[in-house]
Protein backbone atom coordinates (compact mmCIF):
# COMPACT_ATOMS: atom_id res chain seq x y z
CA UNK A 1 0.00 0.00 0.00
CA UNK A 2 2.90 1.78 0.46
CA UNK A 3 4.08 2.80 -2.86
CA UNK A 4 0.29 3.03 -4.68
CA UNK A 5 -0.68 5.63 -6.75
CA UNK A 6 -3.58 6.26 -4.05
CA UNK A 7 -0.47 7.33 -2.08
CA UNK A 8 1.83 9.06 -4.42
CA UNK A 9 -1.40 11.29 -5.10
CA UNK A 10 -2.15 11.64 -1.54
CA UNK A 11 1.43 13.05 -0.54
CA UNK A 12 1.24 15.18 -3.44
CA UNK A 13 -1.40 16.75 -3.14
CA UNK A 14 -0.45 17.56 0.58
CA UNK A 15 2.88 18.93 -0.69
CA UNK A 16 1.61 21.06 -2.82
CA UNK A 17 -0.75 22.36 -0.92
CA UNK A 18 1.47 22.87 1.37
CA UNK A 19 3.99 24.54 -1.24
CA UNK A 20 1.39 26.82 -2.52
CA UNK A 21 -0.29 28.18 1.20
CA UNK A 22 3.25 28.83 1.95
CA UNK A 23 3.21 31.15 -1.24
CA UNK A 24 -0.16 32.80 -0.64
CA UNK A 25 0.17 33.28 3.00
CA UNK A 26 3.98 35.02 2.65
CA UNK A 27 2.13 37.09 0.09
CA UNK A 28 -0.71 38.05 1.67
CA UNK A 29 1.30 38.74 5.01
CA UNK A 30 3.22 41.20 2.75
CA UNK A 31 0.39 42.72 0.96
CA UNK A 32 -2.17 43.18 4.18
CA UNK A 33 -0.87 42.95 7.50
CA UNK A 34 -1.25 45.79 9.24
CA UNK A 35 1.89 46.13 11.16
CA UNK A 36 5.35 44.53 10.78
CA UNK A 37 4.58 42.22 13.75
CA UNK A 38 1.72 40.89 12.09
CA UNK A 39 2.90 40.78 8.83
CA UNK A 40 5.89 38.19 11.00
CA UNK A 41 3.24 36.62 12.18
CA UNK A 42 1.56 35.05 9.45
CA UNK A 43 4.95 34.33 7.54
CA UNK A 44 5.75 32.51 10.64
CA UNK A 45 2.80 30.27 9.82
CA UNK A 46 3.78 30.18 6.28
CA UNK A 47 7.15 29.29 6.89
CA UNK A 48 5.94 26.06 9.32
CA UNK A 49 4.03 25.35 5.51
CA UNK A 50 7.17 24.78 4.10
CA UNK A 51 8.90 23.10 6.32
CA UNK A 52 5.83 20.09 5.87
CA UNK A 53 6.46 20.46 2.64
CA UNK A 54 9.70 19.64 2.23
CA UNK A 55 8.79 16.87 4.79
CA UNK A 56 6.42 15.45 2.13
CA UNK A 57 8.42 15.77 -0.85
CA UNK A 58 11.38 14.04 0.96
CA UNK A 59 8.97 11.34 1.75
CA UNK A 60 7.48 11.01 -1.66
CA UNK A 61 11.01 10.99 -3.11
CA UNK A 62 11.88 8.39 -0.15
CA UNK A 63 9.31 5.73 -1.21
CA UNK A 64 10.85 5.75 -5.05
CA UNK A 65 8.08 8.75 -6.49
CA UNK A 66 9.36 12.15 -8.34
CA UNK A 67 7.95 14.68 -6.03
CA UNK A 68 7.27 16.80 -9.20
CA UNK A 69 5.06 14.35 -11.00
CA UNK A 70 2.91 13.54 -8.00
CA UNK A 71 2.59 17.06 -7.36
CA UNK A 72 1.49 18.19 -10.64
CA UNK A 73 -1.97 16.68 -11.26
CA UNK A 74 -3.15 18.88 -8.13
CA UNK A 75 -1.38 22.27 -9.33
CA UNK A 76 -4.46 23.53 -11.35
CA UNK A 77 -7.40 22.39 -9.07
CA UNK A 78 -5.58 24.16 -6.11
CA UNK A 79 -4.19 27.59 -7.56
CA UNK A 80 -7.90 27.71 -8.87
CA UNK A 81 -8.87 27.26 -5.20
CA UNK A 82 -6.09 30.20 -4.34
CA UNK A 83 -7.04 32.74 -6.68
CA UNK A 84 -11.06 32.30 -6.03
CA UNK A 85 -10.42 32.89 -2.65
CA UNK A 86 -7.90 35.77 -2.64
CA UNK A 87 -8.50 37.70 0.45
CA UNK A 88 -8.82 41.33 0.18
CA UNK A 89 -8.41 42.71 3.37
CA UNK A 90 -6.19 41.23 6.50
CA UNK A 91 -9.39 39.81 8.73
CA UNK A 92 -10.37 37.70 5.57
CA UNK A 93 -6.61 36.42 5.29
CA UNK A 94 -6.62 35.47 9.10
CA UNK A 95 -9.71 33.25 8.83
CA UNK A 96 -8.13 31.74 5.33
CA UNK A 97 -4.93 30.64 7.39
CA UNK A 98 -7.04 29.45 10.36
CA UNK A 99 -9.86 27.63 8.34
CA UNK A 100 -7.84 26.76 5.32
CA UNK A 101 -5.04 25.16 7.59
CA UNK A 102 -7.94 23.35 9.43
CA UNK A 103 -9.00 22.05 6.26
CA UNK A 104 -6.00 20.65 5.39
CA UNK A 105 -5.38 18.94 8.97
CA UNK A 106 -8.77 17.28 8.59
CA UNK A 107 -7.74 15.85 5.39
CA UNK A 108 -4.53 14.77 7.07
CA UNK A 109 -5.84 13.27 9.98
CA UNK A 110 -8.66 11.15 8.14
CA UNK A 111 -6.15 10.14 5.66
CA UNK A 112 -3.36 9.41 8.45
CA UNK A 113 -6.27 6.50 9.32
CA UNK A 114 -5.89 4.12 6.11
CA UNK A 115 -2.38 4.89 6.15
CA UNK A 116 0.94 2.61 6.27
CA UNK A 117 2.05 3.68 9.31
CA UNK A 118 5.23 5.30 8.57
CA UNK A 119 3.28 8.17 6.41
CA UNK A 120 0.65 8.32 9.55
CA UNK A 121 3.53 8.88 11.11
CA UNK A 122 4.96 12.35 8.86
CA UNK A 123 0.83 13.30 9.01
CA UNK A 124 1.29 13.65 12.91
CA UNK A 125 4.25 15.28 12.49
CA UNK A 126 2.88 18.01 10.39
CA UNK A 127 -0.34 17.88 12.28
CA UNK A 128 1.50 18.91 15.48
CA UNK A 129 1.98 21.95 14.25
CA UNK A 130 -1.37 22.90 14.00
CA UNK A 131 -1.94 25.10 17.16
CA UNK A 132 0.48 27.90 15.27
CA UNK A 133 -2.31 29.54 13.61
CA UNK A 134 -4.15 29.97 16.84
CA UNK A 135 -2.47 34.08 17.10
CA UNK A 136 -5.33 34.27 14.05
CA UNK A 137 -8.19 33.12 16.05
CA UNK A 138 -6.86 35.67 18.72
CA UNK A 139 -6.64 38.26 16.30
CA UNK A 140 -10.23 37.37 14.33
CA UNK A 141 -11.76 37.49 18.18
CA UNK A 142 -9.99 40.50 18.72
CA UNK A 143 -11.00 42.34 15.81
CA UNK A 144 -15.03 41.29 16.17
CA UNK A 145 -15.22 42.52 19.63
CA UNK A 146 -13.92 46.26 18.44
CA UNK A 147 -16.32 45.58 15.01
CA UNK A 148 -19.15 43.25 15.72
CA UNK A 149 -20.60 43.90 12.55
CA UNK A 150 -17.82 42.59 10.95
CA UNK A 151 -18.73 38.94 12.20
CA UNK A 152 -21.36 38.40 9.06
CA UNK A 153 -19.65 39.38 5.99
CA UNK A 154 -16.50 37.21 7.85
CA UNK A 155 -18.52 33.94 8.38
CA UNK A 156 -20.05 34.43 4.92
CA UNK A 157 -16.34 34.54 3.67
CA UNK A 158 -15.71 30.88 5.87
CA UNK A 159 -18.36 29.57 4.31
CA UNK A 160 -17.13 30.19 0.76
CA UNK A 161 -13.93 29.41 1.41
CA UNK A 162 -15.11 25.60 2.42
CA UNK A 163 -17.98 25.59 -0.78
CA UNK A 164 -15.09 25.95 -3.21
CA UNK A 165 -12.22 23.16 -1.50
CA UNK A 166 -15.46 21.22 -1.76
CA UNK A 167 -15.74 22.17 -5.29
CA UNK A 168 -11.95 21.71 -6.02
CA UNK A 169 -12.04 18.51 -4.10
CA UNK A 170 -14.99 17.26 -6.11
CA UNK A 171 -13.06 17.91 -9.14
CA UNK A 172 -9.55 16.05 -7.56
CA UNK A 173 -11.77 13.13 -6.59
CA UNK A 174 -13.44 12.96 -10.25
CA UNK A 175 -10.06 13.10 -11.53
CA UNK A 176 -8.03 10.81 -9.09
CA UNK A 177 -10.30 8.13 -8.81
CA UNK A 178 -7.03 5.95 -6.60
CA UNK A 179 -7.15 8.57 -4.76
CA UNK A 180 -10.78 9.78 -3.96
CA UNK A 181 -11.13 5.55 -3.25
CA UNK A 182 -8.29 5.41 -0.75
CA UNK A 183 -9.62 7.61 1.24
CA UNK A 184 -13.23 6.46 1.02
CA UNK A 185 -13.24 3.12 0.43
CA UNK A 186 -10.69 3.04 2.40
CA UNK A 187 -13.43 3.45 5.00
CA UNK A 188 -15.00 -0.34 6.60
CA UNK A 189 -19.08 0.97 5.43
CA UNK A 190 -21.05 3.69 4.58
CA UNK A 191 -21.94 4.42 8.41
CA UNK A 192 -18.29 4.83 8.58
CA UNK A 193 -18.61 7.73 5.80
CA UNK A 194 -21.57 9.34 7.31
CA UNK A 195 -19.30 9.37 10.60
CA UNK A 196 -16.29 11.01 8.71
CA UNK A 197 -18.77 13.45 7.12
CA UNK A 198 -19.91 14.20 10.69
CA UNK A 199 -16.33 15.05 11.80
CA UNK A 200 -15.34 17.40 9.21
CA UNK A 201 -18.48 19.26 9.25
CA UNK A 202 -18.01 18.79 13.27
CA UNK A 203 -14.53 20.37 13.13
CA UNK A 204 -15.32 22.49 10.91
CA UNK A 205 -18.38 24.46 13.20
CA UNK A 206 -15.59 24.04 16.61
CA UNK A 207 -12.91 26.18 13.79
CA UNK A 208 -16.54 29.04 13.19
CA UNK A 209 -17.12 28.86 16.82
CA UNK A 210 -13.45 29.56 18.17
CA UNK A 211 -13.56 32.85 15.66
CA UNK A 212 -16.75 33.65 17.11
CA UNK A 213 -18.15 33.55 13.59
CA UNK B 1 27.72 50.24 21.67
CA UNK B 2 25.34 48.04 21.89
CA UNK B 3 22.68 49.45 21.97
CA UNK B 4 23.08 52.68 20.28
CA UNK B 5 20.96 53.88 17.44
CA UNK B 6 23.33 53.08 14.92
CA UNK B 7 23.27 49.35 16.01
CA UNK B 8 19.58 49.83 16.22
CA UNK B 9 19.21 50.86 12.74
CA UNK B 10 21.96 48.25 11.38
CA UNK B 11 20.43 45.22 12.95
CA UNK B 12 16.78 47.25 11.85
CA UNK B 13 17.34 47.81 8.40
CA UNK B 14 19.09 44.20 8.05
CA UNK B 15 15.96 43.08 10.07
CA UNK B 16 13.52 44.61 6.82
CA UNK B 17 16.29 43.30 4.43
CA UNK B 18 15.67 39.68 5.07
CA UNK B 19 11.71 39.90 5.64
CA UNK B 20 11.04 41.58 2.55
CA UNK B 21 13.92 39.30 0.51
CA UNK B 22 11.76 36.50 1.94
CA UNK B 23 8.29 37.45 0.54
CA UNK B 24 9.96 39.13 -2.80
CA UNK B 25 11.95 35.29 -3.19
CA UNK B 26 9.00 33.58 -2.34
CA UNK B 27 6.35 35.42 -4.96
CA UNK B 28 9.47 35.44 -7.68
CA UNK B 29 9.74 31.55 -7.33
CA UNK B 30 5.76 31.01 -7.05
CA UNK B 31 5.53 33.07 -10.10
CA UNK B 32 8.67 32.63 -12.34
CA UNK B 33 9.97 29.17 -11.61
CA UNK B 34 9.43 26.97 -15.13
CA UNK B 35 9.26 23.92 -12.56
CA UNK B 36 8.41 22.73 -8.97
CA UNK B 37 11.46 21.74 -8.14
CA UNK B 38 12.98 24.98 -9.27
CA UNK B 39 10.08 26.59 -7.08
CA UNK B 40 11.22 24.91 -4.27
CA UNK B 41 14.91 25.92 -4.24
CA UNK B 42 14.11 29.37 -4.44
CA UNK B 43 11.49 29.30 -1.93
CA UNK B 44 14.38 27.51 0.26
CA UNK B 45 16.67 30.25 0.13
CA UNK B 46 13.48 32.60 1.03
CA UNK B 47 13.10 30.82 3.93
CA UNK B 48 16.48 31.08 4.84
CA UNK B 49 15.89 34.30 4.54
CA UNK B 50 13.08 34.45 7.07
CA UNK B 51 15.00 32.52 9.71
CA UNK B 52 17.98 35.03 9.42
CA UNK B 53 14.90 37.82 9.77
CA UNK B 54 13.26 35.64 13.15
CA UNK B 55 17.21 36.05 14.44
CA UNK B 56 17.78 39.74 13.74
CA UNK B 57 14.10 40.53 15.06
CA UNK B 58 14.96 38.72 18.72
CA UNK B 59 18.00 40.34 19.28
CA UNK B 60 16.93 43.62 18.26
CA UNK B 61 13.84 42.71 21.10
CA UNK B 62 17.06 41.13 23.25
CA UNK B 63 18.79 44.49 22.94
CA UNK B 64 15.30 46.36 24.28
CA UNK B 65 14.73 47.70 21.02
CA UNK B 66 11.15 47.43 19.45
CA UNK B 67 11.89 45.83 16.22
CA UNK B 68 8.96 47.39 14.16
CA UNK B 69 10.44 50.75 15.47
CA UNK B 70 13.61 49.58 14.27
CA UNK B 71 12.79 48.39 10.89
CA UNK B 72 10.36 51.30 9.83
CA UNK B 73 12.82 53.53 8.72
CA UNK B 74 13.69 51.24 6.12
CA UNK B 75 10.24 49.98 5.08
CA UNK B 76 10.12 52.26 2.47
CA UNK B 77 13.56 52.42 0.44
CA UNK B 78 14.02 48.49 0.93
CA UNK B 79 10.36 48.11 -0.76
CA UNK B 80 10.91 50.73 -3.38
CA UNK B 81 14.38 48.51 -4.54
CA UNK B 82 12.62 45.65 -4.96
CA UNK B 83 9.41 47.16 -6.94
CA UNK B 84 12.36 49.04 -9.59
CA UNK B 85 14.14 45.71 -9.76
CA UNK B 86 11.00 43.07 -9.83
CA UNK B 87 12.66 40.38 -12.38
CA UNK B 88 10.56 39.26 -15.72
CA UNK B 89 11.43 36.06 -16.05
CA UNK B 90 13.81 33.14 -14.06
CA UNK B 91 17.03 33.61 -14.92
CA UNK B 92 16.27 37.50 -13.83
CA UNK B 93 14.65 36.35 -10.73
CA UNK B 94 17.67 33.91 -10.21
CA UNK B 95 20.27 36.44 -10.93
CA UNK B 96 18.55 39.12 -8.05
CA UNK B 97 18.71 36.04 -5.25
CA UNK B 98 22.15 35.43 -5.85
CA UNK B 99 23.39 39.09 -6.31
CA UNK B 100 20.86 40.56 -3.78
CA UNK B 101 22.29 38.24 -1.44
CA UNK B 102 25.76 38.84 -2.33
CA UNK B 103 25.15 42.53 -1.56
CA UNK B 104 23.90 41.62 2.07
CA UNK B 105 26.19 39.45 3.12
CA UNK B 106 29.27 42.16 1.88
CA UNK B 107 27.44 44.81 4.18
CA UNK B 108 26.80 42.14 7.08
CA UNK B 109 30.92 41.58 7.04
CA UNK B 110 31.71 45.35 6.69
CA UNK B 111 29.26 46.23 9.60
CA UNK B 112 30.53 42.58 11.42
CA UNK B 113 34.05 44.56 11.81
CA UNK B 114 32.83 47.39 13.43
CA UNK B 115 30.48 45.83 15.85
CA UNK B 116 30.42 44.56 19.64
CA UNK B 117 31.16 40.64 18.93
CA UNK B 118 27.75 39.33 20.03
CA UNK B 119 26.67 41.34 17.11
CA UNK B 120 29.22 40.00 15.15
CA UNK B 121 28.45 36.61 16.11
CA UNK B 122 24.96 37.04 15.39
CA UNK B 123 26.10 38.22 11.64
CA UNK B 124 28.32 35.28 11.27
CA UNK B 125 25.49 32.74 11.91
CA UNK B 126 23.38 34.57 9.00
CA UNK B 127 26.86 34.80 6.70
CA UNK B 128 27.10 31.28 6.93
CA UNK B 129 23.78 30.44 5.00
CA UNK B 130 26.09 31.59 1.87
CA UNK B 131 26.59 28.78 0.61
CA UNK B 132 22.82 28.18 -0.61
CA UNK B 133 22.18 30.46 -3.06
CA UNK B 134 24.63 28.64 -5.17
CA UNK B 135 21.99 26.60 -7.17
CA UNK B 136 21.11 29.68 -9.07
CA UNK B 137 24.95 30.23 -10.30
CA UNK B 138 24.77 26.24 -11.57
CA UNK B 139 21.35 27.66 -13.17
CA UNK B 140 22.48 30.84 -14.65
CA UNK B 141 25.46 29.03 -15.51
CA UNK B 142 23.54 26.01 -17.44
CA UNK B 143 21.08 28.86 -19.24
CA UNK B 144 23.99 30.74 -20.99
CA UNK B 145 25.58 27.88 -22.01
CA UNK B 146 22.34 27.19 -23.86
CA UNK B 147 22.01 30.42 -24.71
CA UNK B 148 25.10 32.59 -24.61
CA UNK B 149 23.16 35.80 -26.24
CA UNK B 150 21.64 35.87 -23.10
CA UNK B 151 24.72 37.06 -21.10
CA UNK B 152 24.68 40.70 -21.95
CA UNK B 153 20.92 41.39 -20.53
CA UNK B 154 21.70 39.26 -17.60
CA UNK B 155 24.84 41.51 -17.34
CA UNK B 156 23.11 45.10 -17.53
CA UNK B 157 20.12 43.44 -14.98
CA UNK B 158 23.18 42.87 -12.73
CA UNK B 159 23.87 46.33 -12.91
CA UNK B 160 20.64 47.60 -12.22
CA UNK B 161 20.45 45.80 -9.31
CA UNK B 162 23.68 47.45 -7.72
CA UNK B 163 22.70 50.69 -9.35
CA UNK B 164 19.09 50.45 -7.40
CA UNK B 165 21.02 48.72 -4.41
CA UNK B 166 22.99 52.37 -4.62
CA UNK B 167 20.85 54.92 -5.02
CA UNK B 168 18.78 53.59 -2.12
CA UNK B 169 21.66 53.22 -0.29
CA UNK B 170 22.59 56.74 -0.27
CA UNK B 171 18.99 57.66 0.62
CA UNK B 172 19.55 55.97 3.69
CA UNK B 173 22.49 57.28 4.40
CA UNK B 174 21.24 60.54 4.35
CA UNK B 175 18.38 59.87 6.02
CA UNK B 176 20.21 57.87 8.82
CA UNK B 177 23.49 59.75 9.58
CA UNK B 178 24.27 57.46 12.63
CA UNK B 179 23.82 54.51 10.78
CA UNK B 180 26.35 55.86 7.92
CA UNK B 181 28.57 57.07 10.82
CA UNK B 182 29.07 53.78 12.43
CA UNK B 183 29.59 52.00 8.89
CA UNK B 184 32.15 54.58 7.51
CA UNK B 185 33.65 56.29 10.25
CA UNK B 186 33.89 53.33 12.29
CA UNK B 187 36.50 52.79 9.86
CA UNK B 188 40.23 53.86 10.88
CA UNK B 189 40.95 56.02 8.21
CA UNK B 190 40.18 57.28 4.27
CA UNK B 191 42.73 54.59 3.32
CA UNK B 192 40.41 51.79 5.46
CA UNK B 193 37.20 53.52 3.51
CA UNK B 194 39.04 53.16 -0.15
CA UNK B 195 39.69 49.36 1.57
CA UNK B 196 35.77 48.92 2.05
CA UNK B 197 35.16 50.19 -1.20
CA UNK B 198 37.50 47.99 -3.09
CA UNK B 199 36.47 45.16 -1.28
CA UNK B 200 32.60 45.39 -2.06
CA UNK B 201 33.65 46.05 -5.77
CA UNK B 202 35.76 42.88 -5.76
CA UNK B 203 33.01 40.99 -4.72
CA UNK B 204 30.46 41.97 -6.65
CA UNK B 205 33.17 41.43 -9.73
CA UNK B 206 33.57 37.80 -8.45
CA UNK B 207 29.85 37.23 -8.19
CA UNK B 208 29.38 38.52 -11.92
CA UNK B 209 32.26 36.19 -13.10
CA UNK B 210 30.40 32.93 -10.67
CA UNK B 211 27.64 33.75 -12.89
CA UNK B 212 29.37 33.92 -16.26
CA UNK B 213 28.83 37.41 -16.54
Amino acid sequence: MKDSPGVFDLLGVLAYAELSAFARMTDDAAALAPSLADRAALSELAVAEYEHFRLLRDQLAELGADPERAMAPFVEPLDAWHAQTAPSDWLQALVKAYVGEGIAFDFYREAAKRLDPSIAKLVDVVSADEGRSQFAVERVRAALKADPAASGRLALWARRLVGEALSQGQRVAAARPELARMLVEGADDQAEISRMFARLTEEHGKRMAALGL
